[in-house]
């Protein structure tokens, strides 16, 4: 191996920073929190974004901009709001700065000094509901189906590459609506969007679900989520949007006249997904070897890798990769040939393995003269060789199996990590020894969920949507429930 | 008209504002020198960036993402670099906002003051060069060719939409080489990236030059850029791109190892365009009845507009619309089916005037009967009744004929204002009266540079490459000189 990789066993969460640091995907700033998203990391937010954009797109959104800053005052319009997102934010106060008269170098202009402080958008709520103030009168301006990409920040005081970092990228859609119904109609489908999206393109099984009102995003009604499991047994919630009701409308004045020229402020959705979805990706899948990409939205998909010693018929296997390549890439798969002389094939497979690359494809002269090439997978790591004869059709199918499988495995592991517990024993001992989504009652009391939270460390990641009626008494205070709730303890 | 903007003769100004906001571009926002771009202005910049992304990546480029804070003690290191950027940036100085303890709402926390304050990125060679130190160790690990997209912000006092704002988005190239002379072949390459972009997808004639000293980017050794003439005779530089030199490589110690073993500290250029190429693009084309956009990047390039009374045949002709909208899509147009009824064909071919859609049809029942349709073209504002048989194809050679047309526009005006001036006089003059270019010689010292710059408002737009030499006097001090240069007044 040229690098060393943590194992899952042995450290879990130094594993994740290994696969992330030395597969090549994101390092650590200069700058506390902030993370440096390296041109292969960036590749495969790429492909998830132009995925995301598309299904946006095709379910009637449009993309806009909005600004970066948020004036302090806006935050303290929505009450909830400002609790949520106050406390950690990066503040702008001034802007310039002056060689320091007393020879100390450059320093803050204090003359400088912003009247009213800006805020780094934590989200955009405010900024945007200011805004839809001058674009929505009427009826005829609704729904107004608007989504932005952009980086946010939130000052975060303990970070994770791409889990939890002081500033992310996203996107962070922002609808408006004439009625609640249309409003709450939006929110589901962008969950189903979401959902699809996971489960699809990142072969990520998630849960549906809707959000207990402590866990609700600040100034929503409610706010749905979809959940997925890590190999470790922790949950991540990967993706929210929320029926946000009249709220912000009313914190800043946007009403609009019906067809009975009735004027009424506007319902509003928002929703959205972040890089914390290549962390997502990175733990659902990956091994003690590397990274493990799903076909759909690996940057690369396949790699081709010539053996050969000295250069005997070098010509030859060259022409023959070339013909290749270019059939590869005709097909629609990206696709790479890495015939680089100062890097050994032995190198060279371990560096693509801890990269993810789907399908690795090794051809030297023996397998010239046969008409064929080695085949490896790096889901299963299964080695095979095939012939050149219908080789591109057999690696298009071999990357929609891969797909296939990796979903499969993570749903299997997914499904088998969703127990039930009736007992406070059984569910402190699940917890520990098996990890995953526990299914358990719930008496509905804020103060029951603090309690087993500050007892476990597991929270409500949701209540599952069509959750089935169950009549039951509360895992902690064995009060009545009607339903069971999915408890977890996630990133 | 539904609208009114001003004509270009009574306020260029005016017109341009009037074209962006109620062309439905952007708009300005709370935030005082930051705009808004709206969903169209926003889809016309996803064209142009998807684009130019393209060609970048063509040119072996791969993305990536860095921090959007700065730590202030990265601006001092290079010299030039920090007189150029401290004067105008927005700077982060705390963390966290609270309630205030004596009612007045929420403040700033005193106790969340950060040791050391944050610039938000003005441009990003200073955080990217501390990184690259950690990328680039030998030879092997060079050339580094990467780009980012993002959002920067400069404190600029007097503010345009798109223009000049606070905020603005735009792509940075950072490119580190082994030699000098492979930074400088990247940084004439990326001129000619950007030339190619701005003529063949924008319809806008440009003119590559260097820069003067004097005009140079902060920590650069040359400065190359495109220049663009606006209607008004005034200069837009376009898009820059620098040879640095080993100055960032010095500023922030990094050195690579080359094939002998010895260290030399690496070479570097720096390129980027912005939404001020959005501007360009307004001011270039439009006229006094809405904005005029090229056909290769305009979100949407062609309109259908059914026309009748009542609900007789309507649905034959709704049958023939929908067959010639698969058409049209089936051949790669954006087009776009405005079959609303609660607006007049007037108004809405004035509304599709204003947002310069290039090609409208507009469709009748005599029109179905004889199988015909008026196409209208906004460029020329000329319309025509066309035969259905082969409109697909007729449109398409149409969409081809308008951005050639409007490319040769520009180029004839762009042409007729490039003028030479031998005297003071003739030089004010021509300034005053004609506008455009106006070439000239010059003694080559930067005190003259800023004495015209003084009298006139005009600046060194660049010395156009391949400039020929030619004996002459220096057009405001009469000293020697070796070639002329091209003066303008500019935005």
């Amino acid at each position: 191996m040229s690098k060393e990789i943590t194992s899952r066993k042995d450290d879990y969460a130094q594993w994740y920073n290994d696969l992330v640091i030395k597969g090549d995907l994101a390092d650590y700033s200069a700058v506390r929190g902030c993370m440096v998203i390296k041109p292969y990391g960036f590749g495969l937010w790429e492909k998830m974004r132009d995925q995301l954009d598309k299904m946006f797109k095709d379910t009637g959104h449009v993309n806009a901009y909005f600004p970066l800053f948020i004036p302090k005052s806006f935050l303290s319009r929505e009450a909830a709001h400002v609790e949520g997102f106050a406390k950690e934010c990066a503040v702008v106060t001034h802007y310039r700065l002056k060689n320091d008269p007393e020879g100390s170098g450059i320093i803050v202009d204090p003359d400088a000094k912003l009247e009213e402080e800006l805020i780094v958008r934590p989200t955009s709520e405010t900024i945007i509901w200011n805004t839809y103030k001058t674009w929505i009168q009427s009826y005829r301006d609704l729904p107004l189906l608007v989504n932005q990409w952009a980086n946010v920040v939130r000052w975060e005081m303990r970070t994770r590459l791409f889990l939890r970092t002081a500033e992310f990228l996203w996107q962070e859609g922002h609808t408006a609506h004439a009625t609640a119904e249309e409003a709450i109609a939006e929110t589901m489908q962008m969950l189903d969007v979401y959902a699809e999206f996971a489960e699809k393109y990142m072969a990520v099984p998630v849960i549906k679900g809707v959000k207990t009102a402590s866990e609700r995003f600040a100034g929503a009604v409610d706010t749905y989520c979809i959940e997925a499991l890590m190999q470790d047994g922790k949950a991540l919630q990967s993706g929210t949007s929320h029926f946000l009701g009249q709220n912000f409308a009313k914190a800043f004045d946007v009403r609009f006249s019906d067809k009975d020229n009735q004027l009424d402020y506007v319902w509003a959705t928002s929703w959205g997904v972040s890089t914390r979805l290549v962390g997502a990706l990175v733990m659902a899948h990956s091994d003690d070897e590397g990274l493990i990409l799903p076909p759909r939205i690996a940057p690369l998909q396949v790699v081709v890798i010539p053996i050969y010693k000295g250069t005997e018929k070098k010509e030859a296997l060259d022409a023959r990769l070339k013909q290749f390549m270019a059939e590869l890439k005709a097909a629609g798969i990206r696709v790479k040939l890495d015939d680089n002389d100062n890097s050994r094939p032995g190198w060279k497979f371990a560096e693509y393995e801890m990269k993810g690359i789907p399908v690795r494809i090794a051809m030297g002269l023996r397998d010239l003269e046969n008409n064929a090439a080695e085949v490896a997978r790096r889901d299963t790591r299964e080695k095979k060789t095939v012939s050149m004869d219908g080789l591109v059709t057999y690696i298009s199918n071999l990357l929609e199996e891969i797909q296939q499988n990796m979903y499969n495995k993570a749903l299997t592991y997914r499904d088998e990590h969703i127990t039930r517990a009736d007992s406070w024993a059984q569910f402190e001992k699940l917890l520990d020894d098996k990890g995953g989504f526990i299914s358990a009652h719930w008496d509905g009391e804020a103060e029951t969920e603090e309690a087993i939270k500050e007892k476990t460390k597991a929270t409500i990641r949701c209540i599952p949507l069509n959750n089935p009626e169950e009549e039951g008494k509360c895992i902690l205070t064995g009060r009545p429930s009607r339903q069971r709730v999915l408890f977890a303890r996630a990133y």
